[in-house]
């Protein structure tokens, strides 16, 4: 395979992998044994589904989304050898750090950025509203909780996974304190990672009657890909129907020194509810993308995405697909 | 087989058919293939369903409504030869015409209707709102549009296949902006399908405690059959339940001179979402017809029908099955 | 007074009139004896405001909604010999016509437009949903209804004073069945009053941060004057406030041959409420402009408006102030 | 098998059964041939779901709420010898009793009390809205209607089945007139069936924080079955998500003397929609506990529940294993 | 003056009294110095609106709504000794009584009804839920609570002031949890004032198109004044503007032995809020009657209301006045 | 006057005074001339209102949200020699700073806060949606914009007047893109005024049971007075009535050097509207405080508030009058 488009990383020989399916027109492949991770895929578990994986060592670590049986929602610790079949703690991750922080309603939806040596995560965090949580770990073992980046009420913090002309990067999309019906995503600055500022509005919803899947809402998934052009931004969409939202995938290149500055999206997505474990479950009809393993030498991607808001998904694709794909369908 | 109700209109030895299967004790029965049409049967295709199918030449045409990868509705024209197994086209349809009247938002739910030798589309047409556009085609390679039949907002615009007493009729279901929560059937007049008036309640939405399927709002589905008793009008209905819309079918009779005056409507409907293709998809639990072939030797009838907004199928019933149904189960 | 914008029509020597007060530097002026009829100006009436008030023989005639004790709406018929003092009836207006069309649940809203010798009443007809009707009358005794224009949902039908390129055209606001929380104005034409279409949107709501007060919803208002500029043009825009909606009054100029072109609308609104009988009442702070008198030998223009959906209020302005005014602070 | 906490109540040596699966790890296991009776299990229905099943000679009787194809909600008696395989009516139960009371818009949502010999029931009875109906049969073969228990709006009316310190107990949840989005649980006193009073909460719903599937509403499902430890009360709670509510069943133990004190409620809990039949459906993601038979003999537990508003299960259990679970996972 | 209908009651000579204007064309005359209590009428007072007044030995004395600075809802009482000139505690009335029972969040629209000798208290009372209080005084200085009459959620219960056909009889208006958009009229009976039940409709809103005054809620108003026609009950209707609610007065008569069975109605409201104390204050737009009394020797009813949330008023009619505006302007 | 509350601060000799009326037993006064400034207090207002007055000089400035006669929102500067005889701009306030900063749709509701010599002025802004903006002026002619402290959606920012343990402190109540029916009122921190962090909840809404005025939502007024008790903060309180919000005002004591701690909280309110400025206008029912003059010397206090958001107001009291009703009647 030739591919033109670097990806500015690891090479990551041990990625999760599959190739593209002959008869598959498009740009995103679903993992033959999907879904990875069932609902009660530990005792105490509704559901496990947005999941932040990284490699770790010679495998896999992760910190997933797990619901518990009263459909309390928190944080758990994980570990693979392949990335496919995990173990999951059956006790959430304990924070150490301020009692003012750390004292949350909830945790959910992480996600797991390593800058340097350190695995930092952020979440969705009940401080007084849902906000965006930050913590780092450096074993998986001991977990430090910062400062909240924000006031509420916000969702899908997304870390940058080196700073950018000296800051640090944080994606993110305010929200209210409900099922928001709205939602843009910015970018904010930090040089510490406790006071951030600068906030840019990097990309919102698209018009109904252009690219209806990303009208309701639109919001960062994984952690961003550095490629030779640009970050590589997957995201999720939303649209609202008679009957509910849907939520898809789809993709997005950022500016590799002006992150606010959007150089290509998606006008079509890449990959939404289809199959009956993302069409059906506590949340139907839900593709919500929050991972991906990317393996610089040979350009393939690993997304990890929560299906139906109850199990854990993967899919395939490869850094020239998807940009080239994007670039042929953009917005 | 003895039938007593006439279908006035062309025989149709090709209608696609299969008999009622023996242990079926309902007015209707569906396709053994059914979804004849899948979400992805052209490449662009995100969804094809709610279909607007006529017999053409020796085979059969259609006007399929496809909402593409981003989500944005659109007419595109196919063809079959036994109205089973289409080839839709992957560019929607172009229509010639003024341009203040062609430069629309979105176009969907088609339907055709066949006056003379011509074949007349509506659909529902994005131009500030959603209202009723109409065009035609005599060939389905070249599209002319008309003038929009009404202000914004309207839906579910359905041309009866005749003139009555000297005029056009049009069905339709005025609406509001966004999921309308209410809906009646009205009926208009034109001498020209340019000018309408002469606006007419057909029939509304029934009591929930007495016909709860069709409380919420009621619009017309296929082109009316003409038949010895009345126009034979398909139509779906629809609940509210906590969670999300359902929508059915059911038949009215209207009187053929004046079709404004309902004969017979069913208490009871005649069919609704209990295959997996109808329950789950972009948007569960629907049902809902736009086109039906009728053949006036045997009087059976094939309904093409949208399923959970995302596939297409096919349902077959008899004129004589339908009439004694609504007759013993009238409102 | 030198005047240069012409108004075309008749002269009204007797139009009721005060003169500018000098302390007022705005384009219109409240008559000083506001509100000129009380919420009980008939022994039955609960409130009196939406008037349509033309000069009929050497005095004025009006068709007023009147809300009766029961709070239901009707029109009635008013006398006046300066256009100030009114005599209004105490039964409601009697329309003869097809009793399909003449059968309606209210009637409000009206406004009289003088096209030839005859006077033509548009209103919120409620059949089944509020809806365009059309009737007319010579001499305010014998009322003809005619069929509806439109189907429902619409308010706020206003009638061309003349036929444009050989067509009627009337102004109206789609809407939905409730207290609507938006909408734009449309034209359409009919060849007959009868049967209407080419439906075209003329204009909408403006942008929440460019020209608030009228981001909700705009509707038109008294028939357009005409003059050497164009149809001069009074509507009401709405604002949505967290304590409610604000009606306001702005004006617009449209094309004379073709009324959906707008040459200039005001971006500041010309009078809103201020008086405590506009911000008190049935309907706290609306001003909601339903008539206007004009002379063509002076430019004056008397307009009567509702004052909180209660009682009726009229304001100067001359046609030179108006459209200087506009033309300064235009969108 | 030992067992603790004793059934107080009669041996029922026939009631359903089935082994708990070895891999099973949760305190209820579904019935391996369910749904037990399917959405069409009459000629005339649209769905059954909602049971009230007792003990009745030597087999078993019931009262089913049977949706009918005109989707109108109205009870139904059915017979079975195993509790597994039914014979339902094709017709709805008719009640003789007062006109004013029993000329009602609908009946659903029933449970059947044994009480002394004769049979109880109670269901949500459409008088002016939803409020609580009560009759009684002794033979399931005529049946009176009382009066109602109280005003409108409510829902989910169970009696407990004896007197407790002289009056009759019944439990009910308050609602508004649409799909109530709130909900308590109450318990009424009555010395006589026809007036009621000392109205006193029970147990409302819990954070959504500490145990979300119950945030939303709560509402009592079967007769609560008298144990040693207390009343067993099995419940519905509901969260609402961004695709509508979440059915699932917990458990309650109340006191025996004073029914509104609770002794223990589950933060888990004990079964929720994962079932292709419980997904989807109707109201897809229903879990809906509507009858119990308990063996005082062997602590053994058949519940029957609604799934999805359109077929209905069976699953089993033990009263050691609920209320060791119970304790072990209390609020 | 000669009455035809007979007040069935005391005489009251001391009854609060101004003769009708003569200009007044109207059945309700407003005190003409009114508002009689201002919303300071105690130090700790933000408004003082719903009144519930009774003859008390030679002089008034009244319960009161009295909302403090805190906004928070109590009842308070008060004496007069000409029934416009009030005292009013500062301090709420205590009710002795069971805890369960007494502990309650707030009371508010305190209705009084003397039966025998004794003075029984209906309210508005939190107890999970707005619900029906009950409590009685013999002196106005001791407070006794009984049991809630009815589970939440209800308002404006107003007890009749002897028993029928051997049971206590009380009004109510169903409700919901917030501010009720809808509402009607039922009646409950009891033996013993704790348990109610035969709970019967009695009216419900009218018609939008011809009785709009009183389209989205009913609910009683002061203790029904029995007269030779039937009981004389006034009530508040409510319509629902795009500004908000507009509370008006209305009257009913309903059979003195069955006060379900509706003898006459108003089609036409009896009086609205005019008043800058009616139209303006914390509510806007709010006349609500919650207290009459009336003088069986010359049929004068002196009638207190509720003005905007805010200040007491007092308006005047007679038995004579008010029945034939009734009979004249039914629905 | 002796008073034992010491205020922080300057001395400001010419603070605008009333001294207390004798009959007056609130805690504050109303300025005999309100309002100070009318709705048309410039050529282009239709409204002045929220203001933000500090001394300037000898004399004062201030920053004046005007809004428009298109009702567009911006910041207006004017000066006053006595602070109650404003001169306002004609035309709004300039910002230079970077451009993405600068570019904003509107502003609103300014608070400015003097800080050594410079003049903060904190606003909302509107950056795709509201959220807090910065700037500066040490001058009153010259204006510079820095960063958004927030991201959207944000109000009522309001900044210390002094560093506190080294770092700025800046209130504000996260918000939602509408009429939001909820807020508390959080503090952050900055080294620098460009990154903020270190969110603290400061204090929330109130039960409606017991504390109603502030049930819906709560923020921070005027910039906080430092006294030897603590910060005193001024704030607005709401409720959300049947007919609309009601803006009333009460004051709370924060700790001087942990200001997210709440030393004590007026349970009730400490003014509302009653003046009919303050009931009637562009938003009824709004009493909305924004900035406060206050004397070290005497322990004045002069309150400055939007009426009805359409003219200002200014009310009188001392920080002794304040903390003593502040500590009888805390929450």
């Amino acid at each position: 395979m030739i591919f033109m488009t670097k990806i500015i990383g690891d090479a990551l020989p041990n990625i999760p992998w599959q190739d593209k399916p002959t008869a598959c027109h498009e740009p995103i492949w679903r993992y033959s044994g999907n879904p990875i991770i069932q609902r009660h895929g530990t005792v105490i578990a509704n559901s496990i589904f947005n999941s932040a994986v990284v490699p770790f060592k010679d495998s896999f670590a992760g910190v997933f989304r797990c619901d518990d049986r009263a459909v309390t929602m928190n944080l758990y610790v994980g570990f693979s050898s392949d990335g496919l079949d995990w173990e999951i703690s059956d006790t959430p991750i304990v924070f150490s750090g301020e009692k003012a922080v750390t004292a949350v309603e909830y945790r959910y939806d992480p996600r797991v950025t390593k800058i340097g040596d350190r695995y930092y995560i952020t979440w969705c965090n009940g401080y007084h509203g849902p906000t965006i949580g930050i913590g780092y770990t450096d074993d998986f073992k001991h977990f430090v909780q910062l400062e909240n980046a924000f006031l509420p009420f916000n969702r899908n913090g997304v870390l940058f996974p080196r700073k950018i002309r000296g800051n640090y990067y944080l994606l993110s999309r305010p929200s209210d304190n409900g099922h928001t019906p709205f939602g843009d995503i910015f970018v904010s600055e930090s040089t510490d990672l406790v006071y951030w500022g600068r906030h840019r509005f990097v990309f919102g919803t698209a018009p109904f009657a252009s690219s209806g899947w990303q009208c309701t809402k639109v919001g960062a998934g994984p952690v961003p890909i550095e490629t030779s052009e640009g970050w590589l931004l997957l995201y999720h969409g939303v649209i609202n129907t008679c009957n509910g939202f849907v939520y898809r995938m789809g993709a997005a290149l950022l500016d590799r020194e002006h992150p606010d500055q959007v150089l290509c999206r998606t006008k079509y997505y890449i990959m939404g509810p289809e199959m009956p474990y993302e069409q059906c479950g506590d949340v139907p009809n839900v593709v919500f993308p929050c991972a991906a393993l990317a393996d610089a030498n040979t350009g393939r991607i690993a997304i990890y995405y929560g299906c139906a808001d109850t199990v854990t998904g993967v899919a395939f694709t490869t850094v020239d697909e998807l940009i080239s794909f994007m670039k042929s369908h953009s917005i």
